[in-house]
């Protein structure tokens, strides 16, 4: 890292919440030597706080002014922010980006532009927010010692599920009230269908492991499905429910990863995560369990991450993908069990005998739920688990292997005779 | 920072735990492109787990090998370490050191000496072990925005504390379990009282905001006595007793430090902190709360951070130490109250007078304690409160400025002309 010291002169796209907020804070940060050349906004009449000197509605009176080194981008739009990322990188700038979908969509390419530029795009926005946890992945867990990762990445679910628990709401409760305090978006789907983790999971996968995948190819689910129900028998058994998105590293060296809702015990780092928070827990074949807790979201959390990523580029920062680049990567695996909680209103609906082992079977009056075992690749080609009527729950420690699993089909109810459904 | 990679050649100082678990570690990563050259140890005779060729007792054997770029130092004497860091940085070698005391001790010194040489010092493990803080302060958090940061920098005095709080054990059966469990060391002066906690706490001031002061100058204290009366107390108020390290910029633009036992209230990421683990709250004016969670000590977690070093000098990794070097580094200061419980066995030793304000005075049989208000520099400049019979513990968020102290001072006791003692 060099100690030469670059002035940023920033186009900035977007002044919503969060480039409301950096501008402000910029101005506040004056050691920082970054200052905000122009900002391209899509709507002119719109009132701003800032002089109207400063806006424009032409991107390319940022794209192609050579007086600005760095572009900022901070808009909703994933296709329009490609496109920015793309040209800006093309004319010589440094990027710093938060959109989580474009940068998970169009990782191939974002990673070839960056080795054909040699210009540093970094966007520890786009995961985590205010967690360093990209920063710290690239360059602290920067070895083969990392075991596995688990993550709450998206505050709006994790706030859901904290009410449905905590205060016994309904989905559709708990839905409203984080929608009114912000946390959730009028239209929610992206991040209660498991689409805003996923892609976020996406990213960290990169950087965790030099794994490159589309966000379509992982196995992901929302918490759409879950229901008071869920959250009484969870309760019952001393766990929560969060949307946990994970990898761990197999027997076999490949990596196990998915984002499902899971049981968490009170005694995991996770279960610490109440509300709009996200956290991530690292686990190293050293260093044992590491626990980063941070706001996922929100302006100012994002506007700080952003700024971390401003001050970064003054030293000619830029992410090297050590793990994709200069060791071997890794490459994702299916060669494993998983043990899930699976409710449902019809027998009928399950495939039985996909089950490697079935520990339990609850049958109630109007909810029924199993415990069991399942190969991941049977998930992987099934869908009857995203039914409406049906919910599966990772269980902790849902990652069977080897012994384990043979241990766990000895216990089968389904094997040892005992009749269900 | 640069993608050029350099083989590194290390010569290994101590092959104690750490120093042991290092070399095997290094032998199962070959991508770190490490390799030990020379391990220099003080007792030739003791059996060691690796080839006798590789050991030595004549420290310039690596000092003076010109093929060894790298001193890494694990030993326990800082006296010894501090010779074997100067040496090396002299004789062009980049060091990796774990010795929080010699570091603390020799701030100004280290330094200097890294910029007279040009050469890396990289001292994650001497701070938190596992969880990458230094790293963090110095390449995160590198901006005018971080408002405070509170931390437990010490795990045996969280371990003892935890089961004094949780099992109800006394101070002496829980140093002893401690000790036991290999948490504590047998001569356990230097975590007990503070010492350990303050050498770690001048090294994190200097990363989160370039101050550089000798231990002996900041207020600390340890938890040699904190009583079971006092987890009782801390008991029905609803909080638990930490030893907290912590630094809060006041409103003057100077910084609050000191290492005292402290109340943590269960809402506080701090109060995750069981056992021998560690934790660090960093709190940003636009990222609100952040928390980072892991082991403190042991020999895995250290040789872990030891590694991650190692690592890092692959890239020319050094810290900049950018708030002290490149920004106006901050001051530390006095001029603000802390608001603290104190428990006495008798009250003529509890200079009243000096208080701003006393909100509670109690009296029981044998114990009494009062909440109130002090400045800070009284605290500074007395030693009533370091007296065996008496314990002062902070309260949540102890730090009182400006309007806060005189709507305590309102509250007092004492000014409202109530008979205390």
């Amino acid at each position: 890292m060099s100690s030469q010291h670059q002035t940023l002169r920033i186009g900035l796209f977007g002044f919503g919440v969060v480039g409301e907020g950096l501008y402000k804070v910029l101005q506040q940060t004056p050691s920082l030597k970054a200052s905000i050349e122009k900002v391209c906004i899509k709507n002119a009449t719109k009132p701003r706080n800032a002089p109207a000197s400063l806006f424009t509605t032409d991107k390319n009176e940022l794209l192609h002014n050579s007086n600005i080194n760095v572009i900022v981008e901070v808009i909703d739009d994933a296709d329009a922010a490609f496109q920015i990322v793309s040209a800006a990188l093309r004319n010589g700038k440094a990027v710093v980006s938060a959109s989580k979908k474009m940068l998970a969509e169009h990782l191939p390419e974002i990673l070839a532009l960056q080795q054909e530029t040699g210009l540093p795009l970094l966007y520890e926005a786009s995961a985590c927010a205010s967690i360093p946890v990209i920063r710290n992945l690239e360059e602290y867990y920067d070895n083969d010692l990392l075991q596995s990762i688990q993550a709450i990445v998206n505050g709006s679910t994790n706030y859901i599920l904290t009410k449905m628990f905590a205060e016994k709401l309904s989905f559709k409760e708990a839905l409203l009230q984080a929608q009114q305090l912000g946390f959730a978006e009028s239209n929610p789907t992206l991040d209660i269908e498991g689409y805003d983790a996923v892609n976020k999971w996406t990213l960290l996968l990169n950087h965790a492991y030099g794994i490159v995948e589309h966000p379509n190819n992982l196995v992901f689910n929302g918490i759409q499905q879950i229901n008071s129900y869920d959250a009484s028998v969870a309760k019952e058994r001393g766990v929560q429910i969060k949307l946990v998105a994970q990898a761990a590293k197999l027997n076999n060296g490949t990596i196990a990863a998915f984002v499902l809702p899971q049981w968490v015990a009170t005694s995991h780092p996770l279960s610490f995560v109440q509300n709009e928070y996200n956290g991530v827990v690292i686990e190293s074949s050293l260093a044992d369990q590491q626990f980063f807790y941070g706001k996922g979201a929100g302006s100012f959390p994002t506007a700080s991450a952003v700024l971390s990523d401003i001050a970064a580029l003054r030293y000619q920062y830029r992410y090297e993908y050590k793990k994709l680049l200069q060791q071997t990567p890794a490459r994702l695996g299916s060669d494993f069990h998983i043990r899930v909680y699976v409710r449902f209103n019809e027998a009928s609906v399950i495939p039985k005998s996909d089950f490697a082992a079935i520990e339990e079977w609850h049958s109630g009056q109007q909810q029924q739920y199993l415990i069991g075992v399942i190969a991941f690749s049977k998930l992987q080609n099934s869908a009857w688990w995203k039914q409406p009527d049906v919910a599966l729950i990772a269980t902790t420690n849902p990652i069977v292997q080897d012994v384990a699993l043979k241990n766990l089909q000895k216990k089968s109810l389904a094997l040892a005779g005992v009749a269900v459904a």
